[in-house]
């Protein structure tokens, strides 16, 4: 697999996307018009700095707005392509991409765009030029991939052949499976992009809203398969106009946009059987080893975790960590760090086969985290997340592995809990990348996304789990102007109506519930009203489906981080995302 | 007119929502079911808190998915009803929304409807309460504003009236002139919003781009006029679901939500020949007085200005301020300030009548600028736009008003200059009240909206002007990540090569220009060769459209501020927008 980037996925200038893009281990970029007209490097000078950065100059792009048109107008189009040849020659690229007319076309004959295609690339002939054309979503007359085929076909030039899009084909609904038609060598070029599942115009979806493969909602798997079994060997090049890629550090982006090719190749072929580009096996957690909080002084999370019923289970023998269990929930406490805001510095997840996942991660490229092991301790294999927190893989029992370092503490026998959530809060912009993290490195798949109103601005949540539901990481974007979310560790338990009892009587401060809240829960529920009133006394969130039911409440945040307590009851599936607005007046309110 | 406010539309907490609310003056409010669950007070104190700050709590909302269900489903919902009836009296207020069913409605049927709308309004009159029934544009069975008043119409009970919603009528595309067949006393209730004319799914436009009257593309004023010659006497009452207003600052967002509703009124009423509501009239400006900027050291931009061709006029007689002219256009730098960073403090508009316009903007609650003025010296009207930016109005022909208070400089004679346009860059969530002032206060319409990909991300762009482009303010929406855009001044000339060529000659740094943007230009117009060499050799922008041309040069950045030499020829209307992306990079560049 040949990899490519589009220099516009990227922000800054034209040199350092292109540095970007080679630091992130692409192949190849298509170099975009309007970013080679901002830089001051000369042609030239970009030509020898990717030869430097051993970065293939896979295509320029785009010219527009070449056929179906009128004569005097192709004649300009064939005076504006001889300039850009011009600079394609001191360029060193031979491969152009031209997409169909969407601004000057008048004329809806196929003869007429045939033969202008024609005559476009024997002028290109002349300069040793080929060309990649492409329908756009938004082509005035050609918009469909089979269309721009059917013209090339029809021009029948030998270095005329055709460019696909995934998003030009995705967005509209065409079948993919007419690409399989197309002879690999005439399919010139390759564009990548994923994107959310949105209603709305294609050409606003398309220039702000693309996704890098496996953030989106395309089928895109399906897709390359597609293209190659018609026999394409060029590059897997990324297109993605995004609103928030411009803007992000190009290094991380870049790095976010390689990862996004590696995984969608595995992937594919993966689903078609061949070893090509295929990755150890992508085998989901089967639980929370357990999470870890850092900071320079947790005692306020010795005192919540003892007021909530866990079980201090020991010192670690060799560092000043804590461990902390409910049933088969673990906390640890991690005062190896200068850092005075407490904060969740890692999750640990257990797997089948530890080796494997590390292996795919650093594939990836996800980098490994230092973690100070002594003779004799276990070694948990491990990698950062984008964002920083550390990902730990155990696939030794708990009880035989880490767990024996622990000591000075109690058993914790009969206490039947588990880690059911972690709730991971991101700035914006750190979103998609962690959303690409956790379906490629974790193996987790995106279930459901929901909008909260908080009283400082929207909140989306997007969860990601697997598909038993014994790991859910539900991913919160912040408003942009708000601080980085908090976050916060769920841990379910058996009768959470006793643990909060038991909680209240060792004087754990609860967050507190707005008595209207209740009545509101009158109005959409016939609860029973002992029931009822045991949740307003005890500050308990209450959610209801078809067949089951939700029980929870929540701790004070220290630092950046809170503790829930919940019960699934029958097959509630959820995550009270009715109650997350009022949770999130309450802590606002509770910060004063 | 009586105005209100949904609750919905405001950042924080109830009770910071309602104190805002009442700070900008509006009389009433529609309090959201979910902001009072989230609130610790109860319903007895929020009413009583409406009530100290002189707030009528105009209706409480929504209420959903009524008509159109099973008699199972029906009789929960009267389940439901009670306990919110029971809140309601709580509240004190007697009128609830029903919007049209989008959730459970199974029976298209209007028999069934009206028969189970009627059978509500039934139980509600048991309890004093009104009903105002509305068609959400995405309601199952019911989303024309028609068809819910014909339901209202069939239910036939004297408590059951309709709600007419902007968003939902317009944003259908329906005739709102139909309004005026529904008797204005069965108008229960109002909800005006704006919005962008965006072609995506109703839901998600409706949720997080509605924005307040005269932000946006809807027809407000015609749709207003009918409902009012219909008879309606309610509240004109603002429901805007907006993501950036839901973060934004309370108290400044309910200021600019209420001038909203004043401009509205005074364009209706002036529309339909109506005294009541009406200001001042919205005469626009006839064009720039001056440009004032403001730093504690100015000295950089007398030397840019002697550079550039400006004339030096003086010295304030008793202000450490200083006078530049370009034939008509005029700079003022203003040193009463221990601000390091220079930047654009004032824009001075001519006017016909400045008492006039002074006055208008008193009503549109923009507040007076304090002006330091000794006695003998010209006192000009002015106020504050909402980031502070100073607005003057000066209808005295210039030569004769506070020019004459500069001394010790020269006549600027022959020179032929003006100010051609301002920019002004926003931070996003600052751009639509910005957007609102330039529209409601300087009587400015909107002209063209475009967006530049900038290196660190897109740039939207916004242009506010007079019809006849004497006053021309491009607004910049800034990217969320990006720091305040620079702000800047363009000068319009008659010879803006020969300007250039002088400036080079006293020594100006001019902004580069990359040679790719020649050989760019080279490609899309034939130009003459001699002219493009000058282009390149004097580091020139260029653009042309059917009838006219555009060149234009940049100084370097100072604090936050740059100049701009322009020079139109034929009927270019434009700004050159495709030069935008080169220049925003070179800008970077410069900042190194």
């Amino acid at each position: 697999m040949r990899t490519s980037v589009a220099t516009v996925c990227l922000s800054g200038g034209l040199v350092e996307k292109l540095q970007a893009a080679a630091a992130a281990g692409f192949d190849g970029v298509e170099i975009m018009d309007a970013d080679l007209q901002a830089a001051y490097e000369s042609p030239e000078e970009i030509r020898a700095l990717c030869a430097r950065l051993g970065l293939t100059i896979e295509m320029y792009q785009p010219f527009r707005d070449v056929e179906g048109v009128d004569d005097a107008t192709f004649a300009d189009t064939l005076h504006r392509a001889e300039a850009k040849f011009d600079t394609m020659r001191r360029l060193g690229t031979d491969l152009v991409l031209v997409c169909s007319n969407a601004g000057t076309a008048t004329i809806d004959d196929d003869q007429v765009a045939a033969r202008q295609l024609g005559e476009f690339a024997d002028l290109a002939a002349a300069h040793g030029i080929r060309i990649a054309f492409e329908a756009l979503a938004w082509g005035r007359f050609v918009n469909d991939y089979r269309h721009a085929w059917r013209l090339v076909q029809a021009a029948d030039r030998p270095n005329l052949g055709t460019c696909l899009d995934s998003f030009h084909i995705l967005s509209r609904g065409h079948d993919p499976a007419g690409i399989e038609q197309i002879p690999g060598d005439r399919i010139f070029f390759l564009q990548l992009a994923d994107a959310p599942a949105l209603d709305m115009d294609l050409l606003s979806w398309s220039r702000h809203h693309r996704l890098f493969p496996g953030e989106g909602a395309f089928a895109l798997t399906d897709f390359l398969g597609h293209v190659l079994r018609a026999g394409y060997s060029g590059p897997l090049s990324l297109e993605v106009f995004n609103d928030t890629f411009r803007q992000t550090d190009v290094v991380r982006t870049a790095a976010h946009a390689r990862r996004s090719l590696t995984w969608l190749a595995d992937r594919t072929a993966a689903a078609n059987g061949w070893d090509a580009d295929r990755l150890a096996d992508a085998t989901p957690p089967t639980g929370f080893d357990f999470v870890e909080l850092a900071g320079s002084d947790l005692t306020p999370f010795d005192a919540m975790l003892t007021q909530l019923g866990f079980r201090f289970r020991g010192s670690h023998r060799t560092k000043p960590v804590r461990l902390w269990t409910f049933g088969d929930a673990r906390i640890i406490l991690d005062e190896q760090t200068r850092d005075e805001v407490p904060r969740v510095a890692g999750i640990g997840f257990e797997v089948p086969d530890a080796a494997a996942v590390e292996s795919r991660a650093r594939t990836l490229g996800a980098p490994e985290v230092y973690r100070r092991t002594h003779a004799g301790e276990h070694h948990l294999r491990s990698v950062a997340a984008p964002d920083g927190t550390a990902v730990y893989w155990n696939d030794t029992p708990a009880e035989a592995s880490w767990i024996t370092e622990f000591a000075g503490g109690e058993a914790d026998e009969g206490a039947v809990g588990v880690v059911d959530h972690v709730n991971l809060g991101y700035r914006w912009q750190d979103f998609d990348e962690a959303v690409l993290f956790a379906n490629s490195v974790l193996a987790l798949t995106t279930a459901s996304a929901a909008e909260v109103p908080g009283p400082v601005g929207l909140v989306r949540s997007h969860v990601m789990r697997t598909d038993d539901g014994a790991v859910r990481l539900p991913m919160n974007l912040a408003p942009a102007t708000a601080p980085l979310p908090d976050r916060h560790i769920a841990v379910r338990c058996a009768d959470v109506v006793a643990v909060a009892r038991a909680a209240r009587q060792r004087g754990l401060e609860f967050l507190r519930i707005p008595q209207n809240y209740y009545d509101d829960l009158a109005a959409r529920f016939a609860l029973d009203p002992g029931f009822l009133d045991e949740l307003r006394e005890l500050d308990l969130f209450y959610d209801r489906t078809e067949g089951g039911e939700f029980i929870h409440f929540y701790t004070p945040t220290v630092g950046g981080v809170f503790l829930e307590m919940v019960e699934r009851r029958g097959d509630y599936d959820g995550y009270g995302a009715a109650n997350a607005p009022i949770r999130l007046a309450a802590q606002r309110a509770a910060r004063g």
